[in-house]
């Protein structure tokens, strides 16, 4: 079906399995009325890090060679990634070095040196931290790992729809917030290599949704980024996409693009009706059943990803802001 | 060493298996920071209806044989207990009654019957509502299930404790909420069975500790009830108390009362620090440590029992309100 196979999960979930947290598929009444149809909330915002994200980054070390191991791992991110790479290096007992921008608020950099990783500050853009990270690479020999496009990144987010498959094997549609395509490929290979009658819709914002733009065009291509809610679905594809591109315009049924207002809506409700905090990428899921963009067709699952919110931000939506 | 015997535990285990969660074991690294040893929050605030009153109700509707699982069960509560009554006949296919006065809110009675529990209301209190549930078991041979001092509620709470040897079998001290004691004892008495040296810490809130007031007295006492954060610690623990008061007194070495602005300061570090919804009855570990009673010796874990707070409550307590 793909580059990937889905036995590539499989291995990655036999990898990571002291490293990652099965996390709850919570039943939500207040979503399953709105919708007549039984939906469930599948909480990765509960995993450790605070999201998705270690999963892959778990599986993209854990399967390194001895002699890889040795020589460490390197990324530029101020995100989930970033996170989830120092958390999982540290477990593995490998080391991690993440490059930020002299940009990155201090409490931001802390928390990743908190989470045992060597932080390289340099330059005055994310760009500059990239290259950084790259040049890294190229001296010492450390393996660079992207965020999401990467087969063995994808492989680790997929046994999140391994966990969907055994928490509710009836499962008829799936959400799942869509940026890069990380966690739409794994999760959604999944799935469709299991039952191809499941439904899958990717969900991003309406500002600056790459991967979106990227299908329409029908080629990866850049858009410009812009201040969303949903800041953790931000950044391009990649105009040398080699494996998310293609596999998502492969295994996505619809996409849907969200307005702030929705987005800040879907956080408010899960905080509101499922006391959970959520970022605003995390939250995209439940908007779109909000909207009324999703047919009653059930079990619904909702992907919630995350819960890494600037908290000041997270409370001035809860008290009704969009921003 | 107790009435009851860390086999009864077991034994719930196995039979509340598939009905609760294993509920995430969290390092956290700011209260970490603030104590010098490591701290871990249990937090089964993710338990399914929102709270670990879920271990004991299952047990308790669980171990009932045929006959009286076909006359189904009874009980007068608005709080967490009914929520998890509710949640587990209904799983186990049993019929869940639950009493309430004619004084709680729609939106409650509501949310007992989303649950699968037929709702009878009566009466102008509480003890009105208990009245009504001590008459449908006489009348109808349904089993009444209080809320805490019961073997096999306690037993139920006390799979808590087993999940937290398995988590982090080097565990120092434990920290529990503490109200009618059925969490305290079942969880004290999974872990000073297992290991006499782990101190058992019992937290309440300042305004109206029954337990911490009985113990003091020697004997169990009724206190006033007043209005606090920790609203679901509140009640009296039964002057015919026959369970939970003696294992207390045997089994905790610390009872530790707060203010409520400890209790404030507690729900707020939960969301910012950590990005969790915690109820005021929750918080109080948290915010035990945060006022300084506990001595720096680690692990520490931290019990966060539920999550099921009024949410226009919680959002005024995190815009830095007092209740």
């Amino acid at each position: 079906m793909s580059a990937l196979s889905l036995n590539a999960i499989y291995l990655a979930r036999q990898r990571i399995a002291g490293l990652v947290r099965t996390t709850p598929m919570e039943h939500s009444p207040s979503l399953s009325k709105l919708m007549g149809v039984a939906v469930y909330l599948k909480l990765d915002s509960q995993q450790i890090t605070g999201s998705f994200k270690l999963r892959g980054a778990s599986n993209a070390i854990a399967q390194l060679d001895t002699d890889k191991k040795a020589r460490g791992v390197v990324a530029a991110s101020t995100g989930n990634h970033g996170r989830a790479l120092a958390y999982a290096a540290a477990q593995l007992g490998v080391r991690a070095t993440i490059c930020l921008s002299q940009l990155v608020p201090a409490n931001k950099v802390q928390a990743i040196r908190d989470l045992g990783a060597e932080v390289c500050i340099v330059g005055h853009s994310q760009d500059d931290a990239q290259c950084e990270a790259e040049r890294i690479a190229a001296e010492q020999g450390a393996t660079l790992l992207p965020p999401f496009d990467h087969p063995e990144i994808i492989a680790g987010q997929g046994t999140l729809g391994l966990e969907i498959l055994e928490q509710l094997p009836q499962v008829a549609q799936v959400l799942v917030p869509l940026s890069g395509g990380g966690l739409f490929a794994g999760v959604a290979l999944a799935l469709k290599s299991t039952n191809p009658a499941i439904t899958l819709h990717g969900i991003s914002m309406r500002r600056g949704a790459a991967m979106h733009a990227s299908l329409f065009a029908g080629q990866p291509v850049d858009v410009q980024e812009l201040p969303t809610l949903a800041d953790s679905l931000g950044g391009g594809i990649g105009l040398d996409n080699q494996y998310t591109y293609s596999m998502t315009r492969e295994l996505c049924d619809q996409v849907h693009l969200l307005d702030e207002a929705s987005i800040a809506a879907g956080m408010r409700h899960a905080y509101r009706q499922e006391r959970q905090v959520v970022e605003g990428a995390g939250a995209v899921g439940i908007a779109a059943l909000l909207d009324g963009l999703i047919p009653a067709r059930g079990p619904i699952v909702v992907v919630v990803s995350g819960r890494n919110v600037d908290i000041e931000q997270h409370l001035r939506v809860m008290n009704g802001a969009e921003a």
